[in-house]
């Protein structure tokens, strides 16, 4: 960490301040430059409150040099992390497909969709119980009762399910879930992290819509410095200006967030793109890209779909879908381990 | 709304389709485009599921023409809300400033803070009990504790305190706060949000860092579709691409939710500028632009202050700029209402 | 194209409106809505002025239902557009990968990097004479010097030559010059547009750094209204808030433009990630995704890269990729043609 | 400047880098931080390429303590730049309002708007002769007529005129234009940049739509390099996700560009927000935030007024305006010259 301070600090506030550093355990070395007096810490600063540093009256401005996370962070576990999902492993070369409906509606669907998908191919069964909506007058879910329907669905096909919790007063609900998803707008909601923390579920992690892998990482590590390891990391499309795709996936996250971090990485690339002619081509590009999973909208009977979203493939444009994920896979990009 | 259906839609589908929007009270006018069928809908369509429709098989795209608010739409209520904060009132004329630290710390700090803005105008305290931090490892504020200090400094100065809420859970410790604060980061936590609208506190309901008008509205509407329409909107800065500041102040936000919505409008100059440097010329700037109020972070003595945040002002600073903004407020543009 | 009415327009002012619309050639519907008339627009809307009609007393607002351009529209031009760049075709199959150098150094540098591209795969040779740089300074580029070192390598290897221009009196300059590349920042120079219309000469129109699909494909139409149709459309990342990558790969832009526009679609790794260990892995995301080709940076002897950007690979790391990226591009994904 | 090199960087490299530096003057002081040496630099670091440093191959990251710009730098030019336009003068106190039409159409309509514009206090005129329009097919202005038409206005009213230029092979026709706008699309267009430095004009440097403002003060530069150091910068509304308002005015780049920069900062209500509407109150924030001026669209009798934009003012509501500007402007906020 670099501080500059502000030209001529006061000689008390400075030492103060230098003593202060020393009490942190930072080495400490203060060089003169042209305009500003230059400190340079050594030492542990992810545990330095930058904000509270940049805030005092002798100091003009704050550099990090090393991340702000250090559970999440690859330079301290180099080796990728592997996460159990209720018996189906996800990273360190282990792909997995998660798929199924926008929204869990009735037990016929639910269970449909489960023996649909298993056949296709894909691994785990996800389904909005707690819905997120924009309008308070927008249908809100199933609650209690959808994640009830999910877990006939396991029953009934073996999948691990995957579903959204909304607030952590959820939490007992989420007892017999295998992976637990924050979404996107839920990904700065820390007494919701901090709970989760707690819990020995695998968490799936959204990234917020205009949040930068930094801070996706920085919600990781509220979850791991509550001693749940357990997570992976989910790319689902960014805001931009762009207004024909619904968001903007943001493809180099993938080999982005492998150099600075050793948790998996998967991609949602239904609600990227909000559109199902899409979500072919971009899951395409996140398999060849390294991805080490993807996480897909598939709708039951188009006549009842009243609840998919524009981006819900049909069974039979997944199952199609997944003849040319396993066939590129092989020649993915997989990267490479500097020693 | 008007909706666009694709070349050729099923007869059936149609037929289905058209009926469900009777059935829900829409008059529906159907015209043959040059490539689609336009089908226009005349009712209440803030109470229609937009994404429900968009994901019809027959339909290519769907344009809202009314906004999707009602109880926050100007339209409907044409006359400013006035809301009372513990005996302090909020639009419809009725300016007022919220100040105090960034965090509480002690009594004798929020009190020796009450004091001063109190001497120099402020008409209500500010203090965070609760604080959301990226950093696991930052300070996260005396929680319960610094809501029981808050009160010790509304005893003593007779100042309403606003204090932010972060869970749902903790509701029951905000009994006695006068006005419940919901963060940027907590604007879309829609559970938090209904369960606000089951209680009879104003509401200070900040913007998210890159939502909409629109999506901040739609936030209040959960509020009030509870029941609560005590709301008062806050703007507090958007993401942009400028890094000289830490935000970027929406100062049409002002006249922009004026015709929008019937809320009244408070200022963060603190927060969406982040340089205690910048927050005066801001706050003069929302006060010209009709600003119902400001909330400003003013900090005690500095050679305490690690907590604050460098866009926090001196109790002098802040004395001065009450000055200013008084001498400006009966410049200040007012609204025009065409009859 | 809809236009909503201002309650109780004037009759005169009207009546003018819907005369001046049937003049143009439109077919008009008006309905009554609950709030506003609603005025449907039939016929070829691309020659209205959108911001003329939303400008007129009587209009509330405009909501286009057809894209705005005409000559890059598929739905005029259901077949890929094949372009011919001295020799090499781009697009309807036709996969391209140009590379070289960031900028022309010398005759010994660029012939170097064209001979180690070609024997790599390479089809065409990319580099910069003329550099727009932020800093006036910053090295500016060889400029017509580097024009003839570019046409050097060519004599030497027989690659067509990319190299930008960076105002339309250079123009003369680029007689010999294979494909003329226009960079992101010159993406809405309009008269630069308009000059290349009235070329016959390959333009590789680079998006914009916050410029949506629809104003990338404004301003090919520019180019084509002059006559010109020969246009390549260019991916190299778009600002978001991310700071780890220098811009966002929209690698949905691929697809989404395969829809809107005929034209093909060529992607920057290089300048869109800045970092040259994301190249590789954003490279074969873009090929996945169905690309038509890839413009990728090369440089020479590392020891003397003094001005190649950190984006570049080695050409042992570009034949690297070039080898994945031949081996996966059978299993790229194709676009379905909907009948 | 600190540059952090890689780990365990090559000697010979090292040795390298630092001749390289000292040679270009700068004093280097080497540290060994627990993952890296850190090397500071002290010295004229703006005419270092830090892209370049950047891409050597021993350097992992490199960081800017000191602005990049050196002749719009308020650091080395304290006191506010005042720049005559025509005889009347902008910065340093002097506040100008400039105003007129969106596009010059004809004489009739030109000078009619000069004369009303005048009669309301404006000081300068503005109005369009070349038009940057984002579809070919809209209209392009009256060009050189245009410019003809202005000097006309000019000389009945004796307004200096400010308008655009959009490619410098124009530069001829601007001999007696007073001011030279430069647009938010052209204001990275560096040839134009360069060739505006060499004439001795005040040029009207518009704010691009995602740039920064370390952006736009590094176009400054450029033209200041040139040795024409008669910039005013305008601020003119950014890109943002915000829909309601067509930009998003940047208020806060008044303070932050005077505590940058020297040269005086102007502000474009009109184009900013888009919306006649919200003209007023942005205009009346601008001047309470200490702007140096504003730049606002006026059209003529609007039963013609199929040209101007719909976020002009009438001759009446702009006057009306003015009345209120004037009341507020002796109680606007002043920079405060820290000794």
């Amino acid at each position: 960490m670099i501080v500059m301070l502000k030209p001529n600090p006061e000689r008390k506030q400075l030492d103060a301040f230098l003593s202060w550093l020393n009490e942190r355990g930072m080495t400490v070395h203060v060089n003169q430059g042209e305009y500003h007096k230059i400190v340079g810490l050594i030492g542990d600063t992810s545990t330095l409150d930058i904000d509270m540093i940049r805030a005092l009256d002798i100091v003009d401005d704050v550099v990090r040099l090393q991340e702000p996370y250090k559970n999440a962070n690859r330079k301290f576990h180099p080796n990728d992390s592997v996460i159990d999902c209720g018996g189906v492993k996800v990273g360190g070369g282990n792909f997995q497909v998660i798929a199924g409906p926008c929204s869990v509606e009735s037990e016929e669907q639910i269970c449909l969709v489960a023996r649909e998908v298993k056949k296709a191919g894909a691994t785990m069964l996800r389904g909005g119980a707690f819905k997120p909506r924009t309008s308070p007058y927008s249908f809100q879910g199933l609650r209690d009762e959808g994640i009830r329907l999910l877990l006939e669905a396991k029953k009934e096909t073996g999948l691990p399910i995957v579903t959204e919790i909304m607030d952590l007063s959820q939490l007992d609900l989420f007892d017999e879930v295998d992976v637990i998803q924050v979404g996107a707008r839920n990904m700065q909601n820390f007494e919701l992290l901090k709970a989760l923390g707690h819990t020995n579920k695998p968490i799936l992690l959204k990234r917020g819509l205009s949040s930068t892998l930094e801070e996706l990482l920085m919600s990781a590590e509220y979850i791991m410095a509550g001693g749940n390891e357990q997570v992976i990391l989910c790319e689902r499309g960014i805001r931009t200006f762009e207004t024909y795709t619904r968001n903007t996936l943001d493809i180099s996250a993938i080999p982005s967030l492998k150099e600075l971090s050793h948790l998996p990485i998967i991609i949602d690339p239904s609600h990227s793109t909000g559109k199902s002619k899409l979500v072919a081509p971009t899951a395409m590009a996140a398999v060849a890209a390294g991805a080490d999973g993807l996480i897909i909208e598939v709708h039951n009977d188009p006549a009842h779909a009243l609840c998919d979203g524009p981006q819900s493939l049909t069974p039979e444009a997944f199952a199609k879908l997944m003849v040319g994920i396993n066939a590129l896979r092989p020649f993915a990009y997989k990267r490479e381990v500097t020693a």
